[in-house]
């Protein structure tokens, strides 16, 4: 069995939205050898930092929080559909092809995952592609973009799939990752009553 | 197949390493609905809150960090070993009946996973019991408290583990968990050059 890690790498140099600085994660030590006779660090971090998933709260007041998310969700089947030559939004028309099954994980593989650097013009999914993901009754979907949307006013794009109950994964890393089916780990960590959860997220190949 | 989740919930009043407010995690909410149309959340915490990963640096110097783990040693089999009528610590005499195979998790059931709050009266592993699990050539061992070793001087237990590539999982919860064999998945957050990571870890079931 192959293991590939699709997940960013959390330190305080790495991408982060727009570059803001108070997105960046800060870590700092906190226990020493000479004193405690330990190394400890204490980490602060926005929880869409690296890949993360978004619960319904991100953008839908009063919405579902972390407190839902069943560790089961996080466990099945990922379809990686090449979505490389589009420019700037994924639309209908550039899924309608792929052979998503109910309850697939969805990754969009995009030239994003070329830039290890946030790119202002990046890649993302439209409103109407985010429906039709609806209706094909998908777990989630993810991206390789620190956002699955771009300056749209009043993202619909997250309120179609968090108002249906999909989950998005942001954040993802598939540049090696050839387009076609695997099994998908994920599960995020487990915070309570929160908007977002950073994971650690690979693909298994028989 | 049946999923359980052995993992502790991280939130600001959960069980911390000897009650100290240093250790508590933090949330503070970052972004609002009102002024920028979303609901974000910024999170502070030590590394070794909840259920988490020691590697060597943790009580080795100059010790390997997160960067030498890999995601397919966090995926494989657990042994959920029955270790309820121990009071003070787990010795080899404790473990020497168990069926350990190579490359297991060795998991160890407590008295403590029947407690939520800080034991300081935790069950622990000792030094004979952590080389008796060396030799065996596991993967990793994990223990449903906070610490897998209780105030011994220099840490034997951890370094005879960390030296010899074991991996240390504290802060399990198996109260719930027949004692037997699963399959285990527990790969921890991507955090470069660290001592230790969260992660969600569960056992399945067939």
């Amino acid at each position: 069995m192959k293991i590939h890690d699709i997940s960013m790498t959390i330190r305080p140099e790495m991408a982060v939205y727009k570059n803001r600085d108070a997105k960046r994660p800060k870590f700092v030590q906190s226990a020493w050898f000479d004193t405690q006779g330990v190394y400890e660090t204490d980490i602060t971090f926005n929880l869409h930092t690296g890949t993360h998933v978004d619960f319904p709260l991100h953008t839908l007041p009063g919405g579902a929080t972390s407190d839902v998310a069943k560790p089961g969700d996080f466990i099945g089947t990922a379809l990686v559909v090449d979505c490389t030559d589009v420019i700037q939004a994924i639309t209908k028309a550039d899924l309608e092809h792929a052979a998503i099954q109910e309850d697939d994980w969805v990754l969009l593989k995009t030239r994003n995952s070329a830039v290890e650097t946030f790119d202002f013009e990046f890649v993302y999914l439209a409103k109407d592609a985010a429906e039709y993901l609806v209706s094909k009754r998908i777990r989630g979907v993810g991206i390789d973009a620190l956002g699955i949307e771009r300056n749209q006013p009043n993202h619909p794009t997250h309120d179609a799939l968090l108002g249906n109950g999909i989950y998005i994964l942001e954040g993802l890393r598939l540049q090696t990752i050839e387009p076609k089916r695997y099994s998908f780990l994920g599960v995020p960590l487990k915070l309570a009553g929160v908007e977002a959860a950073p994971l650690r997220a690979v693909l298994l190949e028989e």
